[in-house]
């Protein structure tokens, strides 16, 4: 059975030691979601133009998100940030916007939490952005779909 | 066409001003899910008795980020929260963790947005402390579920 | 002699005493500027349409800013913020941009300090953003224009 | 023409790799002032002795804002800073308070936005001080004096 | 037996609901104390007059952690405090420094976790200044003396 | 006379240059205690099982604690901290719980401030748990027990 580091062999929470780990290039990303009506992505992907731009907060949020992902998930490790970009995609089969979050850093763990963080602030900025037009938005499909660096190797989702 | 608040009539961001909103009692209800591996969702129900608790850290750290919502989401007023809970079943259907957080004040703004982040953080927190078991889990179907309070009336998803 | 209210009577700073002053309407609103050489300021103008939003990204830093107010300045009292907008504007006079906060609350006190941290917010912002080009900007002229609401009355810069 | 850092190929706001800069020892010196009235100043340097120090207050301020920079401005690097200094210097030709904040990292990026968060906390914890004997204050002249390590070389700002 | 507020019925962390809950005026006074060394102890008494203020500093600290204890301690309510004051006594009887903290609000809770987080991070600040100077400080004591408003009444610690 | 680091040649505050100082592995533990009535410990003791876990929520704030250790001590360098736990020991003869923090970097600071840092949060979340059942809990003994790593050497208190 696979071990679950966050404890100790008591059971108790922990930050686990990463002391002996070596600053290694690390890199993650993370997708995410928001499905909305079609006539909500509308306000969106005509905003861009000229009455307001959704998706340039949402991105920022993103970023700065990254960036207090110590300070949200209890038992992250604080690490020097070296890269964030958030990418947002309107997307009409969706309907919705896709989100990609990609995160890097050089320091003795991965970032995967950052890169999630990132797309999670990005996605909850864009319900709070639009919730006046529709409260029904969902997110959905937040997942990792690469992490490489560190002893543990590469990770690819499945698409 | 829907209006959205978060833009002034030249399409620039603002902080919209609620300073003539009642102060009235407001809760809203945000749900959200984990899925996970049937083997991944066992160490959950398992290390809750003896190796682990992982919902108790995520409940934990859900209730917290209620709190740094105003931080996090770049237009959203700052709010006296008066109640927090977050509820954690692990439902072997999913299979995985359901997640349902509420939240209450007496503020002049609804507390849909601290009600969603309480659900994305507490999720994002399964994910880090299952990580180490396995990197293919999906958060999904963050949304509100109920909204109550303030001038623009009740609000309750369609189940 | 005028009375510094943030020290007591021995000379020792505290956050003063507010808890008899009434929870009134009040709004101040505080102006900065950084200037640039006109070539800098094209980046911005320019951008706006196509190379990047300088001015999107530095408005919501002011906005942001101002809900951390009360964690940055010492002796601030934590407020419960019903508004903030930023506006900047390029002015090929100065040359360079122009910024306007405004903030305001229901609260038992004045909020020039969070105008004044919103503007100045915005205006490390763009010094950041066009930093690869010029080194030179400078932030001048950051002060308070208006401060109304409350028993110290109105307050107005002149001109 | 200069290219703008902060945003990609297509005009998106990200937060740069630094990920193949070195860790070099780097330094960064900025300076503001804030401007007041003559009696206004009496009260800043008689109140060092015995009335409450205001400087006092404004140079911690000033420390503890270098540490928050990353969490104000947007696009910033978290970074490893390892030293701050703030020196405030009455001066009665301002008539006022003149600032000079100094930062050092050993990072992959540059300070010079820490020292410039530094200086402006600091003035704006002059002005919260003094606000109740002179609303007609005024921060000015913040600007980077010098900013050495790294690839781009030392930059000093004329006099 | 005591019922512990802090627990739903299944004994889950939550935030209790205070909406409720009168606004009332609401003050809280809690204690700590620095054990020292009696030369470590005239470093702070001299050091007041001309080497530097170790006192000033603690304070400023103790009034600052007061605003973040809400970040802190998972299950506090974030609450609109409207005084706070910290008073630091060197002793040479202890030998030491004694702390008292003041806290104030007119919010719908308690402030006693407000003055012993502001008394916790004073102790706490006096330890960081010295600790060149002695590594063995202890802090004790640390404990709430007064608490007064709302609806379980006054209570005051036994000397 | 022992030298006081945080102060300069003048007797102002700043933050020490660490610049020179070497990247190693470096260790601190404290340790604290929080005293109350046997019938205060036994909520504790037996809400492990059935009631409520106090133990556990004190222990992530202490983690999440150490993580601001740099925000909350005006003074104290921001570190990558690669390790933090805290045990609680519920103990019969204080009668009380005992706190023992140790935190892990390899940074080019120590981190006896982050370690007495979890402990003080984690005693104050003890308190803030248990504090519907007896309001004269005191919290003692808060110290630094081992140091190590860095060029000053180990240091062990006294028993």
């Amino acid at each position: 059975m696979e071990k679950l580091t966050h404890f100790d062999a008591e059971g108790h929470a922990h930050m686990v030691d990463v002391s002996q780990k070596s600053h290694t290039a690390r890199v993650a990303v993370a997708e995410s979601a928001v499905q909305m009506l079609p006539e909500t992505l509308a306000l969106v992907t005509e905003g861009r133009a000229k009455k307001g731009d959704v998706l340039g907060v949402a991105r920022l949020a993103g970023i700065m998100g990254a960036k207090r992902c110590a300070d949200l998930i209890p038992l992250c490790h604080p690490l020097p940030i070296t890269k964030v970009s958030v990418d947002l995609t309107p997307d009409d089969s969706l309907p919705g916007v896709r989100i990609r979050a990609e995160v890097r850093t050089t320091g003795q763990t991965g970032v995967e939490m950052e890169a999630l963080t990132a797309a999670s602030v990005a996605a909850l900025t864009i319900y709070d952005m639009l919730k006046a037009a529709e409260k029904s938005m969902t997110i959905t499909a937040t997942r990792v779909v690469l992490k490489d660096g560190g002893k543990s190797g590469r990770y690819e989702a499945q698409p």
